[in-house]
């Protein structure tokens, strides 16, 4: 007696024997080889496209005929004319197997597929969506069995598809009877299965097949801007990105600004709320109509964003935020339908999702870091710094994670710096500085030439020279120290000490000239003692955390330096190292790790499985509280000079020269650095 | 070695043995006895109290000591001071076992108390309500501890009170830090439990201990009055009933003409269902005013109500009702939240229950009767008739249930009738013939005199005689029945064959006078005979229904029938089994239910455990469909006879007896009432 065919999927390995006559699809199914179905097998959706081939397969063990699949059918060949069928492929639900057979899923027919980014620093998602389109037949109405639409919409789903049980949005529900005429009691639903339950939700039907495509949006929600990514939530593909301002900039540019005007204003955080909330609608309509999709079909949102952000979302007043022991009236993970956050803009029955905080002052952004990062299973010990206005800091490896955030304020960010700016067009981004000549050379955001390539003033004509950024004042920095304008105390030498004119007497200090546009009516761009001073405070608050954290973990040094957020993608690592804003480490051994805190939305968007994972990491993560811990204070006085005096950097000495220069003359009142720091 | 002492619980019987010094709320606890606590045992919240007795018990065979508790403490001795405490009574958490002891739980200390009502027919309802108040002590935040304050509840819900699950309403979060500070980190919540779900939803949050209560509604939303029920959902007391009309009827007076109207006009399904929705919310404030509560404290609304009110409640087109097969957009009981309702009125986050619909044209509100009459545990055969534009049947005893619905129109409503009316003031309700003098008495709505009786002209001055309403023509045409002025066809005959003027002349036909006040420029209010067709038609359609239910049951004959609905309230048996409105049964078999649709509301939310019940019963109850059914027909036209000609009526013709008179001259056009029934 023969055996039954052998039938091998790739590339999986799956592999088991069926009787002749058994569908690919049935086949699949039986040995959990990842192959997607819409319609269920009805030779209508097209997404169980599979590749047989032939020939001997040495390493398989078998030979495949050419008949080793059934014919082509009737199906096969309708949807080839209507639709199209690429050479070779096969509909799984369609061809039965004959024979011995290696057949292949290919990447578009898993369901389980990997979006690789271009970005190569960034991991692959595994699409694993929270909402799924199934396409059922509904029997129809009787007078003799008088049970609603829903019900029978129910008992298709259960036989039809496995689903337990079915909760119902009621946006949905007025449109099902309409919907199953339309269709002939044929109709596509999108259901969403939260985590730890097997409860599904109905967000969405259409009747028939529905072809038009699903889709969400991984948000962003910082404090200045809110950055969203509107993914399909089939292919997991990136249809659009888009970002806006955070309009909450009007009542306070940083956060404890925020909650300051919460706790001073009657209905602030209400007025607040409104305004992040109006913003959202507007993002969203914004990027479907880029994107050329009906926003009802957004079915899904995840935020990412800090503490005050994500209380002021959901209408929470962030007071508590504001003062020890920074209580978040919420640290779990929070799921929760669209209207209650007022984001009408997409459907009405579609689900939201923000990641958990990790503490009060270290937000779901930075979980979303550490989900993007995977910092949890990484094998050598990391530090993830997201800098915006506070510093959220990561340090772990597969054995534990630490958490804390610094109060960096926005220095980083170009406020609080004589001629700072938002990074827009006409800030100074990139700045370098001859050591010979002390003279500088800078790029403004907006045009491609340095200031001192020909034809810059052409170039630059339009966006102008206005001042200067984050990244500018951090190279700024850096830079001054490399040419011996600055000493490791920070203070800026005179012209006298440097032999350059540009250090100009500014009061009883000096400042750095960069750029000079008085006589044409412009500015007048220079790094002064104020602002040096206001980036020592800021990188001593960022590396006395990151230092913290060591001591926590019980290490002198890390293995690696992840910057991460907008800063990351823009600083030089260089800069980074020589200003001693992170601990030293080989240059080669810090990578920006670009938008991580948007790339962890994606992730949770994409993957309702890491949803649950991040929330069990962040309950694990063991966070450390700056604002109480006397070391740190000890590490912030200590981490005051340029680069950081304390600790050994043989790594940054080995790649960067600093010249040996000390500008203190002994008197006058300048303040060598040791301000207190303030939160924010 | 002596024995722990033994504790012996009233009235459950329950007992066991303890070691000295145990509470008695946790030797109840252990034994399962129904003692309620708000307060987890804490002192404060009072409801443990229990009554310990003293003395011999020859049938428990112990004897208790007067020190068989822990002497009065400094607890009970504060609560006695501050709030009073009854003679004898103990707190449970407070007083400790010392020896054998005899403890009664007073009724008001059971969770699961029995609220009996004033009226003798409806049957206790047993406390078990879906929403309940928690006392809990919550640890305070801490640097070192970043949990949110909604985690930090959660674990105080698992351990005080073993709560597994806590999901939250948003309405709620946003309150609950300042609640927890306001109440020195004691707080009272309201949990909802779901069905057949552990997980708890918090709904609302109060500082401290929370005394104010908290209430739901039992709403019988009827095409014509929405009717509600404010009820304490702790002690299940009604503490207002209030009802409105419902604005819907400005659409269409019936249930047809509202569905005619949402196909006619496009939005006009959403136009009554905001209509409905303001009714509700209008309600919702009178009758929270009314009971001087805080409309905030209504934590639940349970609504019973015909599928063309429940779709229209839902936001769902009525369409499909209104043709066949009739199908409901969904038939299960439906359980969402308040907002999604539009419900402004009561609390945000206040959970709706909507009874399940039997089938498309038997609703949540005959499910309601059904769980109010208990028709599924019946020892003998019952049949149930709710009359409302639509009657509804149930027919049924513990074996089986069958259900269906009879297009009676609404001529029992008074409408279609020539001098009808809605019941309002100045509506005749009762009417009686003298059968020697073929005169006239009757009854007003809003005076308590017959209109025979001295100074009913000067009574009767504040409402006037304005129409006659269903009660009153469902009597007055089986007066004139008995009186000799109608035959069995129902024809009325002429002043020579009845021998009284008040037989006027009508055209081609003859109509009995009951009231002309034209000379004094009021009504002319007479019994036509368009209007005694119209009672036949409905009465037939009627009995037709509770005939073919009986044919389903196979049986000739039922035990008992009772009249549910206002109109069992209103109407006289002996005149509806006059009319062969229902199956021959001895008169004393003939009850009224009342608003048994609303009493089954309020079993439903004062009883969670009922819901599933009632869930379970709808889908056993066999549904039987008149518009499909051969047979309806035929009983319909057999029933055309006053009363109907077709079944022996013995109990009747036993009480009652009819003239055997005939009006049929045989000549004419008179149509004796073989016109097709019409659907509402």
């Amino acid at each position: 007696m023969s055996q039954d065919p052998l039938v091998i999927f790739t590339p999986s390995g799956k592999r088991g024997r069926f009787p002749v006559g058994t569908p690919v699809l049935t086949a699949a199914r039986q040995l959990g080889v990842d192959l997607d179905s819409v319609c269920g097998g009805r030779g209508i959706c097209s997404k169980c496209q599979v590749a047989p081939s032939y020939g001997d397969f040495a390493k398989h063990g078998v030979t495949v005929q050419h008949d080793a699949l059934s014919d082509w059918n009737a199906v096969e060949e309708r949807y080839d004319q209507k639709r199209g069928l690429k050479e070779g492929r096969r509909l799984g639900c369609q061809a039965t197997i004959q024979g011995d057979v290696v057949i292949d899923v290919p990447p578009e027919s898993q369901v389980h597929r990997q979006v690789v980014r271009k970005a190569a620093s960034t991991r692959p998602i595994v699409m694993d969506p929270a909402t799924r389109l199934y396409f059922v037949e509904v029997q129809e109405p009787d007078m003799h069995e008088p049970t609603g639409d829903l019900e029978r919409l129910k008992r298709a789903l259960k036989a039809q598809w496995d689903i337990p049980s079915l909760s119902t949005d009621f946006s949905t529900l007025t449109q099902l009877q309409s919907i199953l005429r339309k269709g002939g009691w044929k109709i596509t639903v999108a259901l969403h299965k939260a985590n730890n339950s097997s409860d599904h939700r109905l967000v969405a039907a259409w009747p028939g097949l529905h072809e038009g495509g699903i889709f969400g949006l991984a948000i962003d929600l910082g404090s200045t801007t809110i950055a969203a990514h509107l993914c399909d939530l089939v292919t997991g593909e990136v249809r659009a990105s888009s970002g806006i301002m955070n309009p909450q900039i009007r009542f306070g540019e940083d956060l404890m600004s925020r909650v300051s005007y919460a706790m001073m204003n009657p209905g602030g955080a209400a007025e607040m709320t409104a305004a992040v909330r109006d913003a959202l609608n507007t993002l969203a309509s914004e990027i479907a109509a880029e994107a050329g999709i009906d926003p009802s079909l957004i079915l899904e949102a995840v935020f990412v964003c800090n503490p005050v952000m994500h209380h002021l979302l959901l209408g929470i007043d962030p007071v508590e935020l504001g003062q020890a022991p920074f209580a978040l009236a919420t640290s779990d993970a929070v799921d929760l339908a669209a209207p209650e956050l007022g984001l009408s803009a997409i459907a009405p029955a579609a689900r939201v999702h923000i990641l958990p905080c990790i503490a009060g002052h270290v937000g779901a952004d930075a979980a979303a870091v550490a989900l993007a990062e995977e910092t949890d299973t990484s094998d050598d010990l990391v530090l993830i710094v997201d800098v915006g206005t506070n510093a959220e800091l990561l340090l772990g490896d597969k054995t534990r994670v630490l958490a804390c955030s610094s109060p960096t304020g926005p220095a980083f960010e170009g406020a609080q710096i004589s001629a700072g700016q938002r990074a827009a067009p006409g800030a100074i981004e990139r700045v370098e500085i001859d050591p010979a000549t002390k003279e500088p050379r800078f790029k403004v955001i907006g045009c491609d030439l340095w200031s001192d390539d020909p034809g810059f003033a052409e170039a630059s004509a339009a966006t102008g020279v206005t001042g200067i950024c984050g990244s500018g004042i951090i190279e700024a920095v850096a830079e001054m120290r490399m040419a011996g304008l600055l000493d490791p105390s920070g203070l800026i030498g005179s012209p006298a000490q440097t032999g350059t004119p540009r250090c100009m007497p500014e009061g009883r200090t000096h400042a750095y000239l960069i750029h000079d546009a008085t006589a044409e009516g412009g500015p007048r761009i220079a790094v002064t003692q104020g602002d040096i001073r206001a980036i020592q405070l800021a990188k001593s608050a960022l590396y006395a955390g990151a230092r913290l954290l060591m001591d926590e973990m019980g290490v002198e040094t890390v293995d690696r330096v992840v910057l991460a957020g907008a800063f990351g993608a823009h600083i030089s690592t260089k800069h980074a190292m020589v200003l001693g804003m992170i601990p030293d480490v080989a240059l080669d051994k810090v990578t920006g790790a670009g938008n991580a805190a948007g790339h962890g939305a994606r992730i949770a968007l994409c993957n309702a499985a890491k949803r649950a994972e991040i929330q069990d990491t962040v309950r694990r993560i063991t966070k450390v509280e700056t604002a109480i811990e006397p070391r740190f204070q000890e590490h912030f006085v200590a981490a005051n000079a340029i680069p950081h005096a304390t600790d050994p950097f043989p790594h940054l000495a080995a790649a960067v020269p600093l010249p040996d220069v000390s500008f203190n003359t002994g008197g006058g009142g300048e303040d060598t650095g040791r301000r207190r720091r303030r939160r924010a």
